[in-house]
């Protein structure tokens, strides 16, 4: 399976080739071995009529990690369920989304992450948790 | 119940304080009874890698339908819980998000919701579905 | 796709070669064109501490409606992913659960169902829904 | 909050309570700190059509392994959503469902479990995930 995952790389050029990922200034900082980290920083743009960062960005986020630690494994995916807990308002100086690899079948993939919001101070709160489950594009 | 329910005003005037829904174009073309519809038009910024609509931008529509139908019942919202299906690509001319409320308890309210593409003929396609679980602002 | 669907018949029979399906009293009363109704008579066997059906009666009952919904069109599926919302205490001479494919796909089917409990006067009252996403078998 | 947990007695005693947890053997084999285990042994009557362990059971201990876990945190709960992710075919000697709270608030607690089916070697497989969304009883 090794031989199809995608690189850090190839990760970073799928990230930059994704119109929203550019606006919302997401960054592919760690890849590999079936994991993957995006970091995204404050945007005032991004936000809900509370001021706290919106929901759809949050899914955007945990999604993009639970997809890019899926390619790191099987190459190219699609996620066709998706599933969130939004645990603490999202508000912070950055975020961290850190995806896990489950388990990847030859049919379907499963993939979880954890987003972190992290202040001034470079301390980390657990905000949301996702799941996803994916399809590989090539089967 | 109803007195707590917010009006189709109400929502407009929520919806345009969220910079999220104000960058996407997010208008509410319906709302009351326990249901409400968000239309969106196609933009070119909010695209993933393969030029559809960005997932977490699906799930910005599906959550926002969920939750203003369920404000509509009780008043201000916040998710706890959400979760999508993707059932095929989405793009389209625009988007039309559909909520309903499924049942409005005391302490937590259940709302689903259907996405639906439209084409330059006004064909509609339903390219996702999302459900949410929502608990009251006051409570 | 028609050709591969399960008739009532089959659904039937396969009902019945499932053991938790008869120790549960599980019965196929409808089945054809994507939809799919089971029904379960109450059972003091099968209730959780409060004297309510079991979450894990409520998830086989939705389950399986889904299963079999599915399989009316595309043949035998296995579940990978299964959601649940309790919307009430589940209490009742006797359980409906009505499953519904929402889209076929090749590689993967959802489906939706929703459990209705009867009481003695035929009043029945949903007091949970679920979704499936399921894997054909022969694929 | 740890004056309201209830203790792995008081759990062993819940678990007794409940017909279809005796019914299917569940065991209380570890509880506290926000963490329960839940262990079955193999029981025929319990599958479904192919002679896995029922998709119905693999809800009951996974949502056991969530309530118990969140109990010992919250004292008593009630699930109002569940989700599981069903990874292999659930077959072995005996399974053993571990369950862990995400995050314990107020209104709402969140919590997730893994279920091994041990063989007789002893060797684990994970077989399904779960999450689960609770509400104090006494809220």
């Amino acid at each position: 399976m090794t031989a199809r995952g995608l690189t850090m790389q190839q990760l970073a050029d799928a990230n930059a080739s994704a119109a929203l990922n550019r606006l919302a200034g997401f960054e592919v900082t760690a890849a590999g071995g079936g994991s993957a980290e995006i970091v995204m920083m404050w945007h005032d743009g991004l936000t809900q009529y509370a001021g706290h960062l919106h929901a759809g960005m949050i899914a955007a986020l945990l999604d993009t990690a639970c997809g890019f630690a899926a390619a790191t494994v099987v190459g190219g995916v699609t996620a066709s369920h998706f599933s969130m807990n939004c645990l603490k308002p999202a508000v912070g100086d950055r975020f961290v989304a850190k995806g896990t690899t489950i388990q990847a079948g030859r049919k379907q993939i499963f993939a979880r992450a954890e987003l972190f919001a992290v202040n001034g101070d470079g301390e980390e709160a657990l905000v949301a948790t996702g799941e996803t489950l994916l399809v590989p594009l090539n089967n």
